[in-house]
């Protein structure tokens, strides 16, 4: 048997579970007899192009890597040519060869999955070629043919958690008030959806849960907040940031509102400020705008058990798929059926069906005011979310991370 | 022994520990054999005002409101006036008459104390009077004459290990880029200070750490932006939203800009979007700015174990205070010296010290270089942040918090 050197990149933007799929494949590196030599390429593809990587043959510290956020390797947003005579391919094959490496595993998100793809796409048929296999990771949910993202389960339950918080910080005052919290997911809104868990699991709140995939009506907004202002004095909005109107346009994008800065900048707000802006001027009560920024994908010390443990998991089963030389593929979390108990097992899809394509909530969860699609999301992600990840923290909460030098 | 009923109200902003002070007093209360009922007054004053109380004589669950944030009973931003002729006051004690009050004490930060300034200064010399008693509560550590106050130690906590996960985020790309955390407090830097622990106990990030105390200089700024760009590819900024120029104006205030927004209105950005657009235009490079907003004073999640039990010592030394008489005094929490270990001891001051006054960051700590000066930091800091606190909270992370309706 001919033993092979295994490299692993990380891409795209980071979650608080992209570092356990990377302790996941290193994992099932170690103990394949296939592998001789498990190598870090720094920054993404960037890391192959340059021959900058790093040995994790020997690397022992699994479990603190499995709660280090974003990533430990580094990351790019690095997209590669379409033409394969670009001498980048050329340049990547030689170091690779150098490098002896066979199996060539990419953790990211959609746009990291077109790396995967044209790189398969350019080994497709070359003798000895390394197997080229893809990780998802996107804290968006938005991967096509999966269950759920790596990372999804991680900011679910952070924004849930924190929603719950801001919930009692606004009913303090006996006075009307509007607070807009702005979340990620230019088009998908299953984060939305899960700052929405509060209310969806049972409460009373947040009160309106706007997905980017429905059109947003400024004026049925509006009369929608003056209507349950008579049955609540704190109303608390979660908005994706990426929501539309009628015409296709973002709501609140900069251009809109032309308003311009001291270095003649058009002010490219967020929608958050401009719902707030929009309802201090109609409604004219206490409104404040939340953008939960990055907090939502880097806050590990909130990260779900469940979404660890089954990064881990995929970042093992791509391990697998490598050695089986299933190139062009994209190990996915996938959901046992049957028996009413949740169960994920890894399975793999084409990564054509994964790369630059985005998967939306379905139009049937739409109706959030229906008891049975309340249910259905619970369902769906309740355990995604379940448990509190093991920490590394000391009394301070000071965290013992990974850190690569 | 003539029992009398104690009143407990809650005032001004929320923290993740001021219902830990509220469950300190319900139970030194509830031993108390002067104290025939305990009596929450909903909406601070508001609640004396209209009579509106809920009773706590028998409330049981002190755990679990330790660990609920924000106010269990609602607060308000009502300031009395200075006329005590004016008939609110006569309203007052007719209701707290009417109630049997013998004690008043009022959980809050600088502007609720005035509140117990005036109403300690209305019955000042009646026979019969209820004796009015202080108890602080900010997250931004600003009331003079204590060591520091109930909240600080929970919004410091969340600040650092927030703070610690973002330096992680903005490391992966290999590419200059500054990140702007805006931090509360408006004129005292405690909590910036808290934001920059992960470089004040040994670290090189944050990169800096700009406090409301000192002028800003926007040139000073830059410069030093630029130079620090030679050692690092991501530079991270904690600031103060508070931060004035030389001239005393607000750094970033919208009236500086001119900007108009599409109702016409002024842009009241914060201090990190204007120095995100400063950066963008001087320098050109990446920039980013988060605003931690609300969930640094609600993120009882990560609430500090020190700070509940001090906050509850706190509202317990309230009762005792009370009962001794001590009108027109504050509990304040104290430091032991001497023996080198952290010790606290609660004391009480005189509410004039306090009432409407800001105790700052002292000058000695400006230079956050210096390697003694951020010993000293941590020795103050580190102790307020000790401990993780317990959590009610269910696999999912959701609380089950005290509310009461």
């Amino acid at each position: 048997m001919e033993k092979k050197s295994l490299l692993i990149a990380q891409s795209g933007g980071p979650s608080a579970a992209i570092n356990a799929t990377l302790a996941g494949v290193i994992a099932a590196a170690q103990k394949s007899p296939e592998v001789d030599r498990i190598l870090g390429s720094r920054h993404g593809i960037e890391g192959a192009l340059h021959k900058n990587c790093i040995d994790l043959t020997d690397f022992s510290e699994l479990e603190k890597l499995k709660a280090t956020p974003a990533m430990a390797l580094g990351s790019c947003r690095f997209k590669l040519p379409g033409d394969f005579s670009d001498p980048i391919y050329e340049q990547i094959r030689q170091n690779l060869e150098e490098l002896g490496v066979g199996y060539f595993l990419y953790i990211g998100g959609n746009d990291s999955m077109d790396t995967v793809s044209k790189l398969s796409d350019y080994y497709a048929g070359k003798p000895g070629a390394p197997v080229v296999v893809g990780l998802p990771k996107t804290i968006d949910n938005d991967l096509p043919a999966c269950d759920h993202t790596p990372g999804y389960g991680s900011a679910a339950r952070y924004l849930a958690m924190t929603v719950e918080e801001l919930i009692r910080d606004t009913a303090i005052y006996a006075l009307p008030s509007v607070t807009i919290v702005e979340i990620m997911g230019r088009d998908a809104g299953w984060l939305t959806l899960a700052a929405g868990l509060p209310r969806l699991r049972g409460g009373t709140k947040p009160d309106f849960i706007i997905l980017p995939e429905k059109p947003f009506d400024e004026d049925d907004f509006l009369e929608a907040v003056r209507r349950r202002m008579a049955d609540t004095h704190n109303i608390v909005v979660v908005v994706s940031e990426g929501i539309r109107d009628h015409s296709g346009a973002y709501v609140g994008a900069g251009a809109k509102s032309g308003a311009v800065d001291t270095f003649g900048h058009l002010y490219l707000s967020g929608v958050g400020k401009y719902l707030e802006r929009l309802v201090k001027e109609k409604i004219g009560c206490k409104v404040r705008s939340i953008e939960v920024n990055l907090m939502q994908r880097c806050a590990s010390h909130v990260a779900s058990q469940a979404d660890l443990e089954e990064s881990f998991a995929v970042g093992a089963h791509g391990v697998r798929l490598a050695l089986e030389g299933a190139s062009g593929r994209m190990a996915v979390i996938l959901r046992g059926e049957g028996d009413g108990e949740y169960r994920f097992y890894c399975g793999s899809a084409d990564i054509k069906a994964c790369a630059n394509q985005e998967r939306l909530v379905p139009e049937k969860w739409f109706d959030l005011e229906n008891p049975s699609v309340q249910k259905e999301i619970c369902d769906y992600l309740l355990p995604l979310i379940k448990g509190a990840a093991p920490q590394f923290r000391d009394e301070y909460g000071f965290a013992d991370y990974v850190i690569f030098d």
